[in-house]
């Protein structure tokens, strides 16, 4: 059998660059194939899901980590080891009570930014800090707050800022009412998660950028989505967590956006970053986060959010309610 | 001015049981009707209404309510003087910890059924418990539980049981994409929030109806909406909240459905609940709940969901997370 035709009994519907619009096969017979299938059975490897991404929670609760302040707010958090480090640089971070204080004579984000970015240089010299983003992450302790100051995405998880980002479910209405997702395969060759499944598009929420224009931009890079296409994305909610990493404390807000799609539109790979795009009904992609670990992990939650918005989820199945509160375990600020 | 003209100014469509088809006009004239809105102006308001349903949260944190258990589970808050009461007693409810149990002798759930149901008898007589709905709620710590006893929903808040109700937001897509909710008038002469505005169907969950049997049968009592158009509303998720009462604590969870209507259906008040229906704007909705009292208090917290979901609300409004967490701020369990 071919791999497409294994596909296609699979459920599944792929779009490379290649072959984009000619893959995508008429919808009602994706539909009628869908075999009955049980969203209530879901739920605990659902919640697993949510407890693998707030595997940061208990250590963050039980104060094993140090806070960072500027000016009195709480910004980040810092493993001690980390945090004695910072104090061999004296001008920039100091004690504070139980914490860490960035120095008070650092007085605007200008001033904070540019000496943290010092500190960052002489750590990453050092091999502290892997993955350089050249990308600014606001430190702040809610969304909408002024920046206490900018940090270089990589730093972000060693300081325990808080990360936002958009994640886009790409989805397709069947004419009997049934919803297809879009499915990204990971580059084999990307450095993180690598060959693992994925959104249609999605991206870390970077400084200086609406949320709505980054998702318009994650959509053409990764997906080759036209803007006016992509502008019809409606955010739906938010999911967050906190989750452990070996460089600290990871605490996420991922901003939630449904975009419906046309039934003849396929998502092409452009920037490298996506191998291919499939198209899958919304239960078979319920039955891979179920049976397996294909899915980059945080993308389960929001995946699950779509199940809840969408009504494959119902109040009548045990673990409704426990797995909603999941979703929003982490600092939703 | 006609009331009706009135009405259609404020981008209102009416529907009473006399003239329901007759009063929708068509859909487009209310959408080019449509003024820009500013629903970020309104997230300040809907924190108040959060808030507002939230009353009792500082209450239940600061202790200020005893706990009952039954056989070591906790299914309710109880005001110190009202467990006074309950202690005399003796064979129903004795001292427990700092809390209150249900006498252990009590090993089934129909023997503690019938020992509360003999209590609550006497309350009544006493006028402490006042209108009686002969309907019987579950007493649980969360929804899935086999319940620790039944007991009169009108006694609910006086234990501080948790009290679980569906919630249907009725509306319809415009062929520009907008949406229009339907709002009900509540009747003037109900003995609960009369003459407030109200979702198409609400109901309390009682003992052993399904949620989305309990939607069919709210909509067809309370909308005269036929069941296989009920048989629509999906399952969308819920939202909480802990408010205070004279009576005690009022442990809320609003399961959301989704119910799509056709352009040309009018719902019809059937049960004498509701004194009529209106059409409106998602705009007009937000404006009223926005600038008056007019609503049900808890239904603020649903429709805020929706247009959560619907994309009226967006990440780049200040208070968007605040907003978005307050919706879930009772016990989700």
């Amino acid at each position: 059998m071919s791999t497409a035709a294994a596909a296609a009994e699979a459920g599944q519907q792929h779009a490379t660059a290649e072959a984009a619009a000619a893959a995508v096969p008429p919808a009602a017979v994706a539909a009628a194939a869908a075999p009955p299938f049980d969203f209530a059975a879901c739920i605990p490897r659902f919640l697993h899901w949510v407890d693998f991404c707030n595997s940061g929670a208990a250590a963050a609760a039980a104060d094993e980590f140090l806070l960072l302040t500027v000016g009195g707010s709480a910004v980040g958090f810092l493993k001690p080891s980390f945090a004695e480090r910072l104090l061999q640089f004296p001008d920039v971070f100091r004690r504070d009570g139980g914490g860490l204080a960035l120095h008070p004579s650092l007085a605007t984000q200008q001033q904070r930014t540019a000496a943290v970015a010092g500190v960052l240089e002489v750590l990453r010299g050092e091999g502290l800090i892997e993955g350089w983003r050249n990308e600014l992450y606001p430190a702040v302790r809610a969304f909408h707050d002024e920046p206490a100051f900018l940090i270089e995405r990589a730093a972000a998880p060693h300081f325990g800022i808080k990360a936002y980002g958009v994640h886009i479910n790409g989805y397709v209405t069947l004419p009997d009412g049934s919803k297809e997702l879009w499915v990204a395969r990971r580059s084999r060759s990307k450095p993180t998660w690598p060959g693992k499944l994925d959104h249609i598009a999605a991206g870390g929420q970077p400084h200086g950028l609406g949320c709505m224009e980054n998702v318009v931009k994650e959509c053409e890079e990764e997906a080759s989505i036209p803007t006016e296409l992509a502008a019809r994305a409606t955010a739906v909610g938010a999911v967050s967590y906190t989750s452990l990493q070996p460089a600290g404390l990871k605490r996420d807000v991922l901003y939630c956006f449904d975009l419906e799609l046309p039934a003849d539109f396929a998502p092409r790979p452009q920037d490298g970053e996506v191998e291919e795009f499939m198209r899958m009904p919304a239960w078979r992609v319920a039955e891979i986060m179920t049976t397996s670990d294909e899915y980059k992990e945080n993308c389960n939650l929001v995946i699950i959010d779509f199940f809840f918005r969408h009504g494959y989820l119902t109040p009548d199945m045990p673990g409704y309610l426990e797995l909603l509160r999941g979703l929003k375990s982490g600092d939703m600020s």
